[in-house]
């Protein structure tokens, strides 16, 4: 066996050159679609590409997915498991894509070994903007007039301040992030409800200002003068643990810190600080930090009446989730016939035309 | 004793002349002021014009509230007492004012009878407007998304469809009535949230409806056309019950109704019905129906996960109380001055001046 023959160490395999884009000869191939609740229907545009459509039982395990996954060229990722480098791997002869459906892939799909493979990976950013801000809006309001306390015998044991909460209109909002989510929390707030809001992101966006009438603050300061500071930005690396205890730390007391990003973008030693303290009165969460979190315990064992967590659900409306679905659809299309798409994340070298 | 000099049968009683505006020799007069939560400093007003402040704890029952309204010349109403005909009309020599601190007199203040009586009743419509719209919101969005089933631990045994709820901007949002709490909610909802909005009430508003881009539809037009269904009105002789079977026999089905207006606007049997054939499929009520009223605990035993039920808070913010009590101090002091106030109630005859 020759030296070149011998498989290489795919963890550090980078293809000289880009993979050319598929095209009429991937007519026949195969597209693994996870998760329940996708419509059938709006799978149809990958039928009448010529692709076959393949959708296994879920949860699939490491080695479950790696099976389903051979001579697919495309899948679509809308169940629980975990896209590992080993999964991912195996499939790389073929695989072309992997469409998140979601935002948040960094827990779900290995980026880095599918940027070393040359599969792309795009994710559905921007589908679901509409009800991640409204859940987060009416999160903001839950939180601020504690209405999960009032909510009589569904909420026992939910306690809080028999003080008077204060309006919404007499709050000043501070917004961690000014994506498209964030930006679209702010519209609502100062459009429809008149609040004072505030922002902070890497980079600033005039314009975004302008047009709402948003001030730019940097992070600190934006903490220290927030009544309820909200934290919307994707995770990475740079972002994990953003919201710690210099950030925490500067909140006004009796503050309402509202993640419905990712748990993690909060350190949870910080949070449980601020709540110690005063600091923060209330936590929103939608998802919560995983079970290997030690704090995450002691969180909900030490301040059960104030966190108000909910399942990671801020995108389930049934049009986001269609939005989602045809995004992914077009982003896998996009992929195959002219081998990228604008909705890709991480490194990989993109073919150029 | 002649016949003039026996008491009169005060039901029967209209003063021939409406009585003068007090002034002056009004120094020293008595203010009752009933109700936990109100800040004293707001009463200092009353204090200047040189009356007193009388705050007895609470509750009164009927004979305290005559025994402590006996000689006061005003009286505001922020507690839960009855002020019933026999109470005012013990008062009625010196008593000009009930200043009640809310919308919803109705069950409160005996109107009918401090009008023969010859006493102004005010409210404070208006200055909750604010707090009331903003809570319906989002128990608009709460109930559209089913949020409360996902509160994690805190709500136990909610349950609701497992389907995924629908977008906001993707209902069309009905409100019957077209005051100032409905013409803010429509705005939230038009201007933030970019919902379809139509509205039914006694008079079109033209203005509001160019204004916001809503339109008028009849109000059974209303309820056949809408997702969510919100009840805005007050409650009065012709609107209780306004909600009735053949309103909810119209709404399309598992269309939602939110009432944070007085429960009975709304039928509780109409309800019953519409609950059971699933037209409707899920209702919010901040206040419920008394205990006298036997639908009420059959609604909470058959449909416990379909009810989201405050303890009427929608007005119960800081800014909201602090703006309600000094427009209830500000009609005191305008009958007491000048022998009316715009925020009347009820038709007692006013005074010319």
């Amino acid at each position: 066996m020759s030296q070149t023959a011998a498989p290489r160490d795919i963890t550090d395999y980078r293809p000289a050159q880009p993979r050319p884009a598929a095209g009429a000869e991937l007519r026949g191939g195969t597209v693994l679609v996870t998760g329940a609740g996708i419509d059938t229907a709006l799978l149809e545009p990958l039928a009448r590409q010529g692709l076959t459509v393949r959708r296994p039982a879920s949860p699939l395990t490491e080695d479950l997915l790696a099976r389903e996954l051979r001579g697919a060229v495309a899948y679509l990722h809308g169940g629980e498991e975990r896209a590992t480098a080993r999964a991912l791997r195996k499939a790389h002869k073929t695989l072309k894509v992997v469409a998140f459906l979601g935002v948040g892939y960094e827990n779900f799909v290995d980026v880095a070994a599918a940027d070393r493979l040359g599969i792309a990976v795009t994710n559905t950013r921007g589908a679901a903007t509409d009800a991640v801000a409204t859940f987060t809006v009416a999160q903001i309001v839950n939180a601020n007039l504690g209405i999960p306390r009032h909510l009589g015998e569904r909420v026992p044991g939910w306690q809080g301040s028999d003080e008077l909460p204060h309006e919404l209109a007499a709050r000043k909002v501070g917004i961690i992030g000014m994506g498209a989510n964030g930006r679209r929390i702010a519209e609502i707030l100062r459009r429809g409800f008149g609040v004072r809001v505030s922002y902070y992101s890497r980079t600033r966006k005039p314009e975004v200002e302008r047009d709402l009438g948003i001030s730019y603050l940097s992070l600190l300061d934006l903490a220290a003068s927030s009544d309820i500071l909200v934290v919307m930005v994707p995770e990475t690396g740079e972002t994990r643990s953003m919201v710690d205890s210099s950030v925490i730390g500067r909140m006004p007391e009796g503050a309402i810190l509202v993640n419905t990003a990712r748990p993690a973008i909060v350190s949870p030693g910080a949070l449980y600080t601020g709540l110690e303290k005063g600091r923060v009165s209330m936590a929103v969460f939608d998802g919560f930090y995983g079970r290997e979190c030690e704090e995450a315990g002691e969180l909900r064992r030490d301040f059960p009446d104030r966190l108000l967590v909910t399942g990671h659900i801020a995108s389930h409306t049934a049009e986001a989730m269609h939005r989602m679905v045809r995004q992914a659809v077009k982003s896998i299309e996009n992929v195959l016939t002219r081998g990228s798409d604008e909705h890709e994340v991480g490194t990989r070298p993109r073919p150029r035309f």
